[in-house]
Order: structure tokens, then sequence, then C-alpha cells
């Protein structure tokens, strides 16, 4: 009876910081989609005075108090509520940790090195942002001795992001993607045909564009009930509830690709946060356990599906109805291979399938190296370069298309990168299950049926929320530990035909 | 020192407050504008944690101890802030005397009255929604004894709405503005000339309508960039900061002035929310403070300005280029005589300016009456009926059309409804004062140039902010106390000559 008043009380305490969470993530949608200009300065105010009311109650040492008295006599609640008190304290416990006095100092030289990054960003000059990162670097090994870790600091900063995951377990798996990926975008390089893309330099009406996305949307699944999509300079997904999951995009209309993949990728994100249970609404349990699970759901639905050849089959007819006399001479082969064009370049969100992972073990390999202090900032452009040339043959022209192109680091963000190829290698196990579980499921793709895909994500992902680990929830879907293996199968599979290679292995 | 310490943390304190109530009027224009259907379940939940938080803060005992201090060594403060504190006291005076439990009673016991109202009007049946107002004038009355009161407990909620104004003034002012009106009313019904409307009856393509309101705004001095106008159920304005003060109308392609003139209302409301000098941005002092001095600025430029024969002469050329060939017959006079046509109507917000504030002092007299005690809720809709018939010469069909037509009275808001009057009051002689001080002032707007009139209210109503009461207001800037005067004489020099009366008096 205490033990159910303890646990109620702590679910009230806990609905409120929800709901000044979700409230700042309205306020920061209509600040990306809606919000004039004029409304920027004091946007910043209301949304700061959310977050610190949030902390505050969050990090009150009443919420401390309401745990330990719910635990006392945990064996009184449910299943749902036993693993909901469980991960309540765990984010309580790491968030306790850090003192309020650090919470400012960080928020202020985040700030202040944003803005830096900005310009350093505008004038292409590393220098403007050199000390703020300096800065950052140092606050970040700060905050991992408040967090605690084995090893090395990056464990602690990476815990914020995949929980459970190690650095040593990821050096492993992007010792193996590494060469391997370097080896087949080679043989891509020097294969005897590259795919025609030349009917791509067309004009491609954005509202046709528009209406094109919304039918893929649907036909995933999408519930628009339940979201709506809009534009936007980033594309983005945000959720203020289950019932309440929004996505944007951007359109180009010298792209036919651009808004398309872009949507179907944030789509893939929000048929996540739409899958929760109703029941979970407002609970821990309707969170996921990891960015790099959140991402496999986004990479699984844009890379494996979208730009399968099955997808354009289906969807050729469709297409050519959008833009009509467009597509009279394109056939859905040729979308597919026009899709998946492999070219080495500079800027890790335009990256191929073939490229993307060596971006980001790149980024890792910088991060992990500044925070262990083997890397100082001024030595980071040199290093970015030195590995942009010798990985994926680019010159980098300048920082701004070098190692200012990401926002993580103004962020004081680190540790967050890894979750992108994380995302790339359980979406590919994640897929070889299906397979396995659901022989005939690229049939249903070619028909434009989803239904069957969603159906085993909603149960072996989605409505988990987090009740498991990403590690376990890959583990019990999938049959096997997150690795590469899969994923360079995938690959292998995928592209060794399209250019024509000699398979390997 | 002591006292500027408490100073500005009662600011810090007060900023807080501010941006929970920003933050929630930003989720209450995404519920209208923009929010999907299944996501009203948990906005209802966020939006009710703001509200709790804000008025938690606003009313801790903290805030009085911070008032008292600051006031005990207020020499030591500017003008302004000055003026701040003794309009925080005000408020926090009145909140303060609010008892928690009382808040939380009379919250419940409107949300169920809210949807009993729903309901009733859906089936057109007062006897659903009877014992709901029946309890909500209770608390009211209950409310007003907590906020005391002399003469009439009337009194005590009307402050909320209109502070400085009596039941006993308004009383004085509706029993002359009544007669008067009716009298107008019945010479226009038995008026040789009516006005020709035939012309109206065409299909009014809803771009161009859309097109035309948002020309009519810039050129009113609207700041798009502090601002936009969006597409809602029910027209109303909101504001985030002055420099994002939001508009919304509705279309409807039957009818060429229902959006125009909503849109004109709603930007006479926003100009006033944009005009707040920008160095009082967040404080209360960059409040109104009132609801009729707020209305009389979308009163003002709706009805005087945009209803008038040089508004219509300047924009003639403008309509027939948005509605190419569908007025080729139509002159400005035509559009002037349709847009003032008076027909005595059920409906207070489709009202003419003639029949409107009788539909005002209809709701005035019969509110005092439930709250003094002399009318039962069961009596409502027979009182109701009676006075239409009497005033309006309008027989009331059913409750639907009649009295469960507003939503005020089922929120528990008792003392609006007379803003509304009021705010036509004020706007006639807010006018009469501007053509007094600028007399080529209609000649600017039949030239389209609205800055002489923006700048006098600028000047005279927006930039005083809360610093002087509505009644200071009006007494400054018209030289005058708050009366019937101007509003009856304007209505005379208005409608006799577009009706062929006879002039009187």
């Amino acid at each position: 009876m205490e033990n159910t008043g303890a646990f109620s009380r702590l679910r009230d305490r806990l609905r409120d910081v929800h709901n000044l969470r979700m409230a700042a993530a309205v306020l920061n949608w209509d600040m990306e989609v809606c919000m004039p200009p004029k409304g920027a300065a004091a946007r910043g105010g209301q949304l700061a005075t959310l977050a610190a009311l949030a902390h505050e109650r969050f990090t009150h040492p009443e919420t401390g108090t309401l745990i330990r008295q719910a635990q006392d006599n945990q064996d009184t609640l449910a299943d749902d509520e036993r693993a909901a008190l469980r991960e309540v304290d765990y984010d309580y416990r790491r968030a306790a940790r850090i003192p309020e006095n650090f919470v400012r100092r960080f928020a202020q030289t985040r700030s202040a090195a944003y803005h830096a990054w900005l310009d350093a960003r505008k004038q292409s000059d590393f220098a403007v942002f050199q000390t703020h990162l300096q800065k950052l670097v140092t606050l970040a090994r700060e905050l991992a001795d408040y967090l605690g870790y084995e090893d090395t600091p990056y464990n602690a900063l990476l815990e914020d992001f995949e929980r459970g995951m190690t650095t040593a377990q990821l050096r492993a798996v992007f010792d193996e993607l590494a060469p391997r990926q370097r080896a087949l975008i080679e043989r891509i390089m020097n294969a005897p045909t590259q795919p025609d893309a030349a009917w791509l330099e067309q004009t491609w009406d954005a509202d046709a564009q528009w209406a094109f996305t919304e039918r893929v949307l649907r036909d995933m699944g999408y519930d628009f009930d339940a979201g709506r999509q809009d534009k936007s300079a980033h594309p983005f997904t945000t959720n203020f509830s289950i019932g309440d999951v929004r996505i944007t995009t951007r359109l180009n209309e010298r792209d036919l690709f651009s808004a398309l993949f872009s949507s179907i990728h944030e789509c893939g994100h929000a048929l996540y946060e739409q899958g929760f249970p109703p029941e979970d609404e407002g609970t821990i349990l309707a969170e996921a356990p990891s960015l790099g699970i959140h991402e496999s759901q986004s990479r699984l639905w844009e890379n494996i599906i979208g730009r399968s050849l099955p997808f354009w089959r289906h969807y050729m007819p469709v297409l050519r109805e959008h833009f009509p006399g467009q597509l009279d001479n394109v056939d859905a082969e040729q979308v597919y291979a026009a899709a998946n064009r492999v070219a080495p370049s500079l800027i890790r969100v335009e990256a191929d399938e073939c490229t993307y992972n060596l971006h980001i073990i790149l980024r890792f390999e910088l991060e992990t190296a500044l925070i262990e202090g083997n890397l100082a900032a001024a030595d980071l452009p040199a290093a970015w370069n030195e590995k942009m040339a010798a990985w994926l043959g680019v010159a980098v022209p300048d920082d701004a298309n070098g190692c200012l192109q990401d926002i993580h680091w103004s962020h004081g963000t680190f540790g967050y990168f890894p979750t992108y190829a994380l995302g790339n290698l359980y979406a590919a196990q994640m897929f070889d299950a299906v397979t396995k579980a659901i022989p005939g499921i690229m049939s249903s793709v070619g028909r434009g049926e989803f239904t069957p895909l969603l159906a085993w994500l909603r149960e072996n992902v989605h409505r988990v929320g987090r009740r498991k680990t990403t590690p376990e929830i890959v583990r019990d879907a999938t049959g096997e530990e997150p690795a590469a293996a899969a994923f360079l199968k995938y690959l292998e599979n995928k592209y060794a035909p399209l250019y024509g290679l000699a398979q390997v292995g």
C-alpha cells in the first residue's frame, strides 16, 4: 500500500516532467516549421525555462526518495510497472550524478560553441571554432568523470546514446567493417559498368514530389491521423505523444530522390514512435532504448526497402503518373540503379550506403582520440583531411566541407555518431531475420504491401519500448549479437550485381 | 541593494511563469491549427501540466514575499519597474485570494460543463446543460466571495475582464444604448431602400480570398516577420512574444466577406500585440489592461475602417484583380452597402454593427440575473427567447440557436460578454479623437495609407501596455470617460445615409 502510493506519486511527478519535455518538443517543431523570424529571441527563453523546470523536477531529491520507496516493495507492482521503475531509476541515477553547476557551465559553453561553429562554418575557418571545441572536449571528459566509466571516458559518453555498447565492442565491429567496405568501394569504382543517371537531370515538380511522398508514407503505414508531414530546412522526426508523431522533409526540384528518401527515412523513425503500445502513453516505456535502434528503423525502410528493386517495380507506374511524360523511357531497373549509385564524397548526410559507415568510423576514431587526449582540437582538420584522402580518396577543399560539416560536436555531443552506423548493422540483421521468418517478404514489397514487415517490426521492436535494452532486442529478434556480418553480406549481395562485380566470399 | 535584489529575483520568477504561459499558448495554437486528431488526448495533459506549474509558481508565497520586499524600497526602482511591480502585485493579490482547492473544483466542474454544453448544443437541448450551468453559477458566486466586491458579486467577476468597470456603470451605458439602437434598427427595417446584395451570390475562390486578405493585412501594417496567418475552425489571435503574434481566419467560398472581415478583426488585435515596446518583452507591461480595450482595436479596424466607403474606394480595383470578371458591374458604393447590411438575426458572431450590442446587453442582463440569484438556470431559455423576440423581433427556433450558441458560460465565464460592447464604444470614441487629431485620416484610408492611424494607436494605446488602466487610456486618448455617445453618433452618421433615413438628433 505504502509502495503503491510511492509508485503512483512517482508516476504523477514523472508525468509533469514528461509533459514539460513534450511541450518543449512542440516549441522546437514550431521553431523549425512555423515560427516567424522575429519569434526566435523569445523562443530561446521559453525553451530554456521548460528545460530547466523539467531537469529540476526530475533530479529533485524527492524523485530519488520515491524511487527507493517504490523499490522497497516492488513485488506488489505489475511487470510493466517494475520495468518502468527500473528504467526511471537508471535515468535518475545518471542525471543525479551530474552537478547542477556543471549543467549550467556546459549549457553556456555549448551555446557559445554552437554560435562559433555557425560562424566558423560560414567562413569555412576551423580556427574560429577551435578553442570552443577544446573546451567542450574538456567538459565532456568532466562529464564522463561524473558519470563513471571503465577503460575509457568515451564509454561514459557513448552510454547516453547507445546504452550497453562499449568502445571496445565498437572498435571490433568497425575494424571488421572498414577494410571490407573500402575494398567494395574500390571494386565499384573500377567496375566496367556504371549506372545511367542522365535521365535524372530534369525538373521534378515540387507538388508532384510532395504527393508522391505522401502516397508512399501512407502505403508504409504512417498514420496521418496521428501525425503530419511538413517542410523544414533539415528533415527530422519528433513526437509529442504516440498519437502525434510528425516528420519533415525538404523539396528540391533538381533532385527526384532527396525528398522521397528523406521522407521514407523519417517515416521509419515515425512508425517506431507511432508503434508503442497505447497503454504506455506518457511513460518511460514508450521510448526507444537507444539511438542506434531508432536509426535501424529509418535505415531499414529507407535503404533496404526504399532502395530495393521490388519497391521500384511496384512504384514505377505510380511515379510515372506523378510525373507524366518525364519517365517514358525509364524503367524500374534504371531507377533502382540510379537510387543506388556509389560515389565517395565529402558530406556524410549525402553519402551512399557503401561509403556512409566510413564517414562514421572516421568521426568515431577522431572523437575517441579527442576524448582520450590523443588528439588536440588544433590537429583535428589535418587528421580529418588525411583520413578522407586515405579512406575515400577524397580531397577536402575546405573546413566547411570537412570537419565543420556536422552540428554534433558544436553541441558538445560525443558518442552520438556511432549510432548511425549501428543503425545500418541492426537493420541488416533484422532484415535477415524477417526474410527467414517471412520468406515472401520482398514479394509483398513488390506488391506495395508493407503490412507483414511492419507487423514484424511492431512485434519485435516497436512494442518493446524500453522493456529491453538494444542488445537484448537485437538478440531476441535476430538470434545474434549486434555484428557486422549481415550488413556486409547485404552490401555484397546488392552491389555486386548492380555493378557487375565478380561476387566475393 | 536588497530591494534591487528582490525585484530582480521577482523578475526571474515571473519570467518562468510567463514562459510557461507562452508555451501553453504555442500548444493551444498548434492544437487549433496543426495537431492531428489523435494528438488531442495527450495534449490536454500537457496543457494541464503547464497551467498547473504556472499557477503554482505564480501563487507561491515566495512571489508575495519578493513583491513586499521590492515594494519596501521601491524608490530605488525606475518608473517602468514600479509600474510593473504595481501590476504584478494586483494580479498576485487576486490570484492569492483563491484557494487551491477551489481552483481544482472549478476546473473539474468547467470541464464537465463544457462537454455537457457540447452535447446539449448538438442535441439542441438546454436540459442537458442546465444543472451544469447552475453549478457554475454557484461556483462563480463563490469565486466572487473570495475576490471580494461591493454592491454585487458580478462586480468581482467583471473585474477580471474589464478592470475598473462596475456593473452600475455598465447598466447606465447600456440603458442609454439599448433603446437608441432598437429605434435605429426599426427605422432601418422600415427604410424605403435596402442595399443590393444579389451580386454577392457567386463563388469566391478560396485562394483569391486568401491572397486578398494577406494584401490587406500587409497594408494595415501587420508584420509577417513577426507573425503569420493560418486557417482554423474559429478565427483567433494569439501571441508568444512581441515578435510572434499569429492570427487565423476561415474561408467560405460562398461568402466574400467572412474571411476578409475576420482577418481584419484579428489583425486589429495583432497590431496591438505587435505594438508593445520591444523593451517590455516578457514583462507584465506588454499586456493589454482589459479585454474591452483589446476589442476596441479589432472593432475599430474591422468596422470603422474596413466597412467604410473610403476603404472600399481604395480596394475596389484590388478586389477586381483578385476576382477577375466577377465584379465588372459592381462599384465601391455597392460593396460598401453590402458590407453594412443590417438584419436582426439569431447568432451574435454573425450580427451587424447595429444589432450586435443588443446581443451583448441581452447576455449581460441574463448573466447578472443568474449571478445575483434573480434567474434560475432552468428559466434561462424562456428569458432568452423572450428578450430576442422583444428586442430584435427574432423568434428563436431552438436552444442551439438560442442560449446555447456561445461557449463562454460553459467555461464558467461570467462578465466577459460586456467587453465586446465596450470595445465598440471605445473604438468609436478613439476614432472621434483620431479624426480631431488628424483631420485627413479618412483621406489616408482612401489612399490605402494606414500608417497615420496606426501611429496614433501605437502612441495612445499599444505602447502604453499596462502602464495605465483602460478608463485612463480612454480618458487620456479621447478626453472623455468611456460612454455611449460617440458610438451612437457614429451609427447614426453611417446608417442614416446608407438607408436613406431622415437623420435624427
